[in-house]
């Protein structure tokens, strides 16, 4: 390994992927390419723009991977990327950089990204989701990644009882109802198109009632919210709080916020991870 | 304080209060009492049955108290107990005992006993419900109880949206549908006196959604229910888990089990509250 090396972050997801490091200045220096369809062409790209953004060597990696991913091994089963299925990315990575490489979901690694740096800053309990195509989670504890016995996956709650179907089999999991995948089931439309205030005051419903579980399993003081389906800003975060507030009671509302970071999470995240994994 | 006391629990409910230590054999010795209406007289009550149990003094405390509470205070509020209102509990057990005293809810103890003695032994992330009056839960994490910015109340998760008002003034909380004030409101009858199958059943499926939620969230190795509402034993437990193993698909099912420690489970977790405090 390349003491004395750079940190770097690797964001990779279905469709693009990207390298970072800190430039110093409380910025980013970053390098992207379009993801490709194989693993051993992927990560030929990524060593070579590892190199060019940090040609002093590499001393760490945080990576931040489409799940499912498997911590133990180090593995990758992108659900989009089949090229990619059952490759040891952690491995290869650290074999073609000779640096320490870790690794966690692109929904954890944002959620750190966020605590740290982004709209869950100076919190000690914190929740992120990011509602896009599907709807991920990360749980950020006294600032570390809880996995619990095996990871959180908070968009397969059941926020409607026997309501539409998920892609992962179950009913009204809040990914079905949500996400851009759910949306175009339920209505046949791309979120996107949809203008109808109806239509996002139920978003936003279902959306607090993830909000409000939440806060009741996991009392954070923030949940932040990011992705596509957030873009909308205040006409989908004014009525969430607004709903939120409504359901939760007992405790105190936590802030319920967008992104701070939007597209960087993912990198800003990896960067985090790479570096408080160095503090272990 | 009485450096060389024992470490006794006590477990202040609304009807019943006891006081406890180990026997060094692996049981009990416990002494009860009917909780007094008044806090003054209820303290001199409970400082009688420690002095009693432990004649050589009292070095620590461990108290399970019915909430709300004040964790930073150690003033109750206890609901069905106005007597007891804006008492400094814990300032008054230490002053009278002259012994270390800390703290917590009754089902927050209750998960903590469990996880240590009970049903969650061996478990990184447990969580505990006890279905009874109401629904209380607590949230272990690596054996100390996780409060995130004030406290869990997962008994206050939405399972049934726009369903039954609660309590909180939410509507189709986990407890306003399943616990015994839920059942009452919404049957006009008591659990007991129920014996309709597809009643139960219903029962079996609000409990899975909290159960699918709770493991999607945190990803428990178990999850343990207690409580009056939970003494059906297999006419619960087998639909329950059953339903909760039909919502929970991408993760691995948590154990779903009854409480292993029963009405003891607050005694033994105010023990291992005093206990695991002292470890700090």
């Amino acid at each position: 390994m390349s003491e004395g090396g750079a940190t770097i972050g690797i964001d990779l997801g279905g469709t693009r992927m990207r390298v970072g490091r800190r430039d110093g200045r409380g910025g980013l220096i970053a390098e992207r390419a379009l993801s490709p369809a194989g693993a051993e062409e992927g990560v030929a790209q990524l060593v070579a723009l590892a190199r060019r953004i940090a040609p002093e060597g590499v001393a760490r990696v945080g990576v931040s991977a489409a799940g499912p991913l498997d911590f133990a091994t180090g593995v990758i089963v992108p659900l989009n990327m089949p090229g990619w299925h059952h490759y040891p990315l952690v491995a290869e990575l650290s074999r073609q950089l000779d640096a320490a490489v870790v690794m966690d979901n692109d929904a954890n690694v944002a959620a750190l990204g966020e605590w740290r740096e982004g709209a869950g800053r100076g919190t000690r309990t914190m929740v992120y989701y990011t509602v896009s195509t599907g709807v991920g989670s990360g749980v950020i504890l006294e600032g570390r990644i809880h996995h619990g016995a095996h990871d959180t996956e908070g968009g397969h709650q059941v926020v409607w009882p026997n309501g539409p179907v998920c892609g992962c089999g179950n009913r009204g999991c809040l990914e079905a109802v949500v996400s851009g995948t759910g949306i175009r089931n339920r209505t046949g439309k791309r979120g996107e198109e949809i203008d109808d205030p109806a239509f996002w005051d139920e978003i936003a419903f279902y959306l607090a009632v993830g909000v409000a579980n939440t806060a009741n399993l996991l009392c954070p003081e923030a949940i932040i919210l990011g992705g596509g389906i957030t873009a909308r800003g205040d006409q989908l975060f004014v009525p969430l709080r607004e709903k939120a507030a409504g359901m939760i009671r007992i405790l105190p509302v936590p802030r319920i916020e967008p992104s701070g970071l939007g597209q960087d999470s993912g990198l800003v995240g990896a960067l985090v991870l790479a570096e408080t994994s160095a503090e272990c």
